[in-house]
């Protein structure tokens, strides 16, 4: 009898298409305009087929990533248009 | 006759409201979503008192103020998000 065992590669995820996306986690959380030192839109592209939206708190700097499908995300950028 | 002139002061700039903004000229030329690296929103602050937008372009990495109030940049945002 043969003992050959394939040995198995994870065939399902390609490694052609790693991504190389800037946000690992997404937060859902509401941020407010106020406190916002600024976002960056990050289109999507052939390195990460996401868009990218990411906050930059005034306080201490911390970047968030926020989902760009999200209500409150319209609303901020709403809301950072208008405050002139 | 008094022969006194006034020393003439600039008095319509007061000096403290000097602003720090990035954007020195805007652009109003309509950008290619397709040739953006990324988009920066800025909301108006102390330092500046309006809106900056600033895109940076994929080819050269060349940074160009956009106007937050121009029927192009809304138009940019919406392909930008849509573009997924």
């Amino acid at each position: 009898m043969s003992s050959a065992v394939p040995v198995s590669f994870p065939a399902e995820i390609p490694l052609s298409r790693t991504t190389r996306c800037t946000c690992i986690k997404i937060s859902d959380r509401p941020v407010n305009p106020r406190s916002l030192e600024k976002l960056e839109v990050i289109p999507a592209s052939q390195s990460c087929p996401s868009v990218e939206i990411i906050a930059t708190m005034k306080k201490n700097g911390e970047k968030r990533c926020l989902n760009p499908e999200s209500k409150s995300i319209k609303n901020l950028l709403k809301a950072i248009s208008k405050n002139r």
